[in-house]
């Protein structure tokens, strides 16, 4: 069975890390792709950092920082020290000593003409991931914020300096109109017997990958279900900053209002299908007269058990929409 | 008193530092500068390495260490291994961590469009050194090592992988031809009242600073008298392989053969004095015909005072021949 994840960040990587429990538990052959979002990839001190795909890499590998929730294990900051002397990288923006490695190598392939979806593949090389990763675009498409009065910022400046405490009016990718789907990710759309949305921000993570030119067609052209995974639970976000980011763009904060963002396929949407939390089970009749089938099943994800679960849960919401689809 | 020295590397740190150290005890006001090879630079793991000048800086800035004779104190390892684990670098080539960010932060610096100079003051900025570096060049002048039956190959690989072992047959600096002297270095020459050449690699490290278009007639322009420092005692390097770079240009490894090397500016060559070590006596005498007034001291640099004592040897040197040529 070929599962195409839509994503980005650790809230992505939990749920495809449960993807592949689940996948290696049931005993049959699965391929796993992960359209990864980019947007939130950033220049500093003159090298590429690619926060939602790290994020993806380090968890898979088993190499992440379980406790702080980001980086990598066993991490130190030496390099970084050395940095803001030289005044190269702000002293907000953490940049351990073995991620700033990645960061080198990312950069120097990059340099030497390689595009991010070849870089993605080295990457992922070095481990047996069990999961290919593809950028959403090979276009640098960084997220810029709105704010009130005054000029657009980076949306790393804004996340993590500012906390995303600056009022922010909306996101906007630079470039984003020239961008296009990375080929890798269009096969991975294009071959998926399903496609789920991972319960990543739905407005910085998923929303940009959305948002590249032909991304949208692609999934709509495509035969798989796609069925997403609220991010929010009893309205509130799991983790991150997510309420903020919904707020910026006019939505509530709730299982409910993001399913209507991503939208039902016989509306114009996106979505065969919408998990949402047992605590928002009202969702699911709410959601019904939109044309949306949505579902209430246990979303925590807090270990192998739960994640594989949840993936399940997904997978066999991805199935029934299909049958009744061919039903009707 | 301005005294422009030039060079590059270990040997050249241990001499500047005596400069220093003599004009800080003469109590009187001295601008010291140097002109620092850079043709020993190279690019690895997309980052620009810059050996010689950072001999330099972390000498003067009391930060290198002073055990293994390069490098920065209290260094690790960390990211380096990252970096041979994604093949970006070779395992060949020590970057210690808090040198690595020396090298993000010029690479940052250069992609932003700034001179080779312009890091030059930056980096220096960072202490009060005391003495300010200046490259001798802003191009990139990278020497690659001639060797018969095979392509050519950067310096830092014939020296650091191969241990000088290859046989070569010569060094070239690519595109030196349209290479011209940093606008700094030119101005440090031109305002010099001496000019010492250090004690550095007379092939690798002095000869591509001289090799720049244009630096040896700024040099043979200036009014200030030139004395070298032989880096060659009783026959032998006193640190490096010297030695082989010596004789891939079919020259002897003594202070005599170096002293012809460069030559008397009496006979077009460089030199208007040449120190040699006091076990080197000999050659005072078998350079006289030659032109070239040279004078034997004590050359080892054992500790500040000895370094001190060479540089006041150096600039009594230069003075008397500077002395006698007003006679003359």
């Amino acid at each position: 069975m070929n599962i195409t994840v839509i994503g980005g960040g650790v809230g992505c990587a939990r749920f495809v890390k449960g993807v592949r429990e689940h996948a290696q538990r049931s005993g049959r052959d699965h391929r796993i792709d992960v359209v990864v979002n980019t947007a939130d990839d950033w220049w500093v001190s003159g090298l590429r950092i690619a926060p939602d795909h790290d994020s993806l890499l380090y968890a898979l590998a088993g190499v992440n920082d379980t406790v702080r929730g980001w980086g990598r294990d066993d991490e130190s900051e030496r390099v970084a020290a050395e940095l803001q002397v030289w005044g190269t990288a702000p002293e907000w923006f953490t940049l351990g000593d073995l991620d700033l490695g990645t960061h080198i190598a990312r950069t120097a392939w990059l340099r030497e003409g390689l595009s991010v979806s070849e870089v993605y593949r080295r990457l992922g090389a070095r481990w047996d991931l069990g999961v290919t990763l593809h950028p959403a675009t090979d276009a640098e498409i960084d997220t810029h914020v709105l704010i009130e009065g005054a000029e657009p910022i980076h949306f790393q400046e804004w996340w993590v300096r500012h906390r995303a405490h600056l009022p922010a009016t909306g996101f906007a990718q630079r470039d984003i109109a020239d961008a296009a789907p990375a080929p890798g990710a269009l096969e991975a759309i294009a071959r998926a017997d399903v496609v789920l949305i991972a319960p990543s921000n739905p407005v910085v993570s998923v929303g940009p990958v959305l948002a590249v030119p032909g991304m949208r067609d692609a999934l709509l052209a495509a035969s798989a279900p796609v069925v997403g995974v609220s991010g929010i639970i009893s309205g509130a976000v799991v983790r991150g900053m997510a309420d903020v980011c919904l707020a910026a763009i006019g939505l509530e904060t709730s299982a409910e209002a993001v399913g209507r963002h991503y939208g039902a396929r016989a509306t114009g949407g996106l979505l065969d299908g919408w998990l949402v939390d047992t605590s928002d089970a009202h969702a699911v009749d709410a959601l019904a007269p939109a044309g949306l089938t949505a579902r209430a099943v246990p979303l925590w994800m807090r270990d192998a058990d739960s994640s594989a679960r949840l993936a399940a849960d997904a997978l066999a919401l991805a199935a029934d929409v299909a049958l009744a689809a061919d039903a009707h």
